[in-house]
């Protein structure tokens, strides 16, 4: 074991999640309480904070506001979309991340979220000999993270769809009336989030066609597959990936139509109101388009408590491999899933994780191309189980309130 | 106490909510082991069930799956939207409805929504001379039933909409960029559930702006509430009313625009999305609009303890009344909120109660339009407090399974 002394920082980004938060707390309190981290810097909108030198002083806050992350959803610290431009090309943004590690004396970097940051700035330290050891800690509702058997936030993601989808279900089905109902999930190239619809069935109350991303649709067979349901029942709900596309690749949310206005204007609203005006058109049912938007991914009062000890597990396993040594790897997990369910955390190179997108695989969707597989639901049911005990206030959510103190103004 | 002996009938109409079944539990659980009540008839669909003699036999059911009604969203016996003639006009469904009363000796009729229909069959059985006890239990998430402090279902719905709003904040409150969020909610003429949003500001997550159907909406004045706010703080989250209209009563929904395409076509994909694309366009910031849709009456998963045990309490006082010898009269809560909240149920004439809708009064909307006072605040709170034991499988809601035995099987 390499003794290495120095400050930390901790930056989020990309998309919120329920649980990038307890991330976020797992890597801040084991940080704090790890004698060669001198200094436990929260960096504000991810890498944008390194960059602005907007650094928060983490052991500043109240350790009760800091519990409280895990209950809180998006991030706490503030997130970024930013994309770090080929060192070979451009090295500017690196050389003030190096600027700004040298003035903390930062010898650690914990990516909660970005591999592919996580990745460039871990190369581009190797190659100038700034020694800092780099951790991802994996974060996504999309699942798509290539080395890991799932990744946090997904889980809850999943467990709010399912539940949402079932309670739909029961308001769908409450006349005896006809009603096509067609709810539009998140997940633009990957299916897990759509396909985790289908746990709904579990309950009885689950959708009768899932489309996912990983299969191309054809409208045509849609409209079908949906006739073909309601003609039966009298009713249908539909789960659909917003990442839906035809086989030429193009988004079916983005394709033109005439369905609306007859002058072939892409319609507002998305994927679900136009998949409702199609089927109403076309089959002349009455219809419902919902879309989960932001909810499913924020949606922490149903998270996961898995998903919520796992997130947690994974930004402490990170620090705690960094201090034993670890660098260049991201936190992933592996998991067996043979009688019950089991859960550890393993180390893998960010050269893999970064930047490739893990489909559901072929064989986990049926035949048809309208629904997930048995191993499907095995794979996500064990993930989204236990209830968390988050706090209310004014029977409310109790979120953290953190003072993020900047490191300029101490 | 006058006895009266026979069968009962309970039936549900109208939109569902996330505990009408509880009131509905509360009645049958009541119903059948009050001494006069011979048979706990379920009709479905609501009246269309009578009129079509579909009713089910509710002591054949599992007590434990009826003790689950509570944590089942929407209306387990099925709902209707009927509207019964003047009977002055038509009366071939009131002989028919007393065709069936007289089949099944029924002498008590609950009926869990539509005080207009348990009013016109009162009054018509009355005028018949046929004696039997009419009672109707409120339901609705509008809250906008008159003769009663509020009603099942608004407060779960109002839950459901503050505990949304708090986490879609933190979602729209990550990154460093500008965004204005549009939250479409339910209620067309009245404001309750728009101004339940504004309870999400206790959590310190709430929206800058909030509009109600009580005051005439101008989109000039909106788009510069939005852009003070957008300019102050680069974010503004709004909570709309769906039934938001122009001051001539032309719905801002329905409101032909040119805004999408320029060809003055209506937009699919509601308010929220039409809201959004106007703001886009004259500030020229990044929206996201989010239509809460079903979610927000079927949500059980987050329904409000009190509103829970008050639905039921509502359907128990209503046979317990009618077995006493009341008739023709609806179930309404009297509260008090000094220091301690507390609620009671009364009985209110059913006329009064019939085809009026209760509004939020305008002292509880701020002056500008675009906000909630602390009156209203005081007046919801109360209402949703506390959490429910729902029980769940697979980590996913256990709804009551009913068999629905009709009576013509048995």
């Amino acid at each position: 074991m390499n003794q290495l002394t120095g400050a930390c920082i901790i930056g989020q980004s990309g998309g919120p999640t329920a649980v990038i938060n307890a991330s976020a707390q797992g890597v801040i309190q084991t940080a704090l309480k790890t004698p060669c981290i001198t200094q436990v810097l929260g960096a504000a909108h991810g890498i944008k904070g390194v960059l602005e030198d907007k650094l928060y002083d983490m052991a500043q806050e109240d350790p009760a506001e800091l519990d409280l992350m895990k209950y809180t959803p998006s991030s706490a610290l503030g997130s970024c979309r930013y994309k770090l431009a080929d060192p070979d090309v451009d090295d500017a943004d690196y050389r003030r991340i190096l600027e700004i590690f040298k003035k903390y004396d930062v010898r650690y970097f914990f990516g909660n979220d970005s591999m592919d940051t996580c990745n460039k700035i871990s190369k581009y330290m190797q190659k100038v000999g700034y020694e800092c050891r780099i951790m991802g800690v994996p974060k996504t509702i999309d699942n798509d993270l290539n080395g890991t058997d799932h990744c946090p936030g997904f889980a809850s993601a999943a467990k709010y769809i399912a539940t949402s989808c079932a309670e739909v279900w029961q308001d769908a089905h409450v006349y005896d009336t006809g009603m096509v109902t067609i709810i539009e999930i998140m997940g633009r190239h990957a299916g897990w989030l759509a396909g985790s619809a289908a746990l709904a069935s579990l309950t009885g109350c689950g959708p009768d066609l899932v489309y996912l991303p990983e299969t191309d649709f054809d409208m045509d067979r849609f409209l079908s597959d949906v006739k073909a349901v309601y003609d039966k029942t009298g009713k249908c709900m539909v789960a659909v990936s917003e990442g839906i596309h035809y086989a030429d690749g193009t988004f079916v949310s983005e394709a033109k139509t005439s369905a609306t206005d007859g002058f072939g204007h892409a319609q507002l609203g998305g994927l679900a109101s136009m998949l409702a005006e199609t089927v109403k058109q076309k089959l002349g049912a009455k219809v419902r388009g919902i879309e989960l938007s932001l909810l499913q991914r924020c949606g922490s009062h149903l998270a996961s408590k898995t998903d919520v000890e796992e997130a947690y597990l994974a930004g402490q396993a990170a620090v705690e491999a960094a201090a034993e040594g670890f660098t260049d790897k991201m936190v992933a997990f592996q998991c067996t899933r043979d009688g019950s369910y089991e859960c550890k955390t393993v180390l893998e190179p960010l050269d893999i994780v970064a930047n490739f997108e893990k489909k559901v695989p072929r064989a986990w969707i049926n035949e048809a191309g309208n629904g997930v597989t048995q191993e499907f639901i095995d794979y996500v049911l064990p993930l989204i189980q236990g209830e968390t005990d988050a706090p209310k206030e004014n029977a409310l959510p109790r979120f953290a309130r953190l003072k993020k103190v900047l490191t300029t103004s101490l």
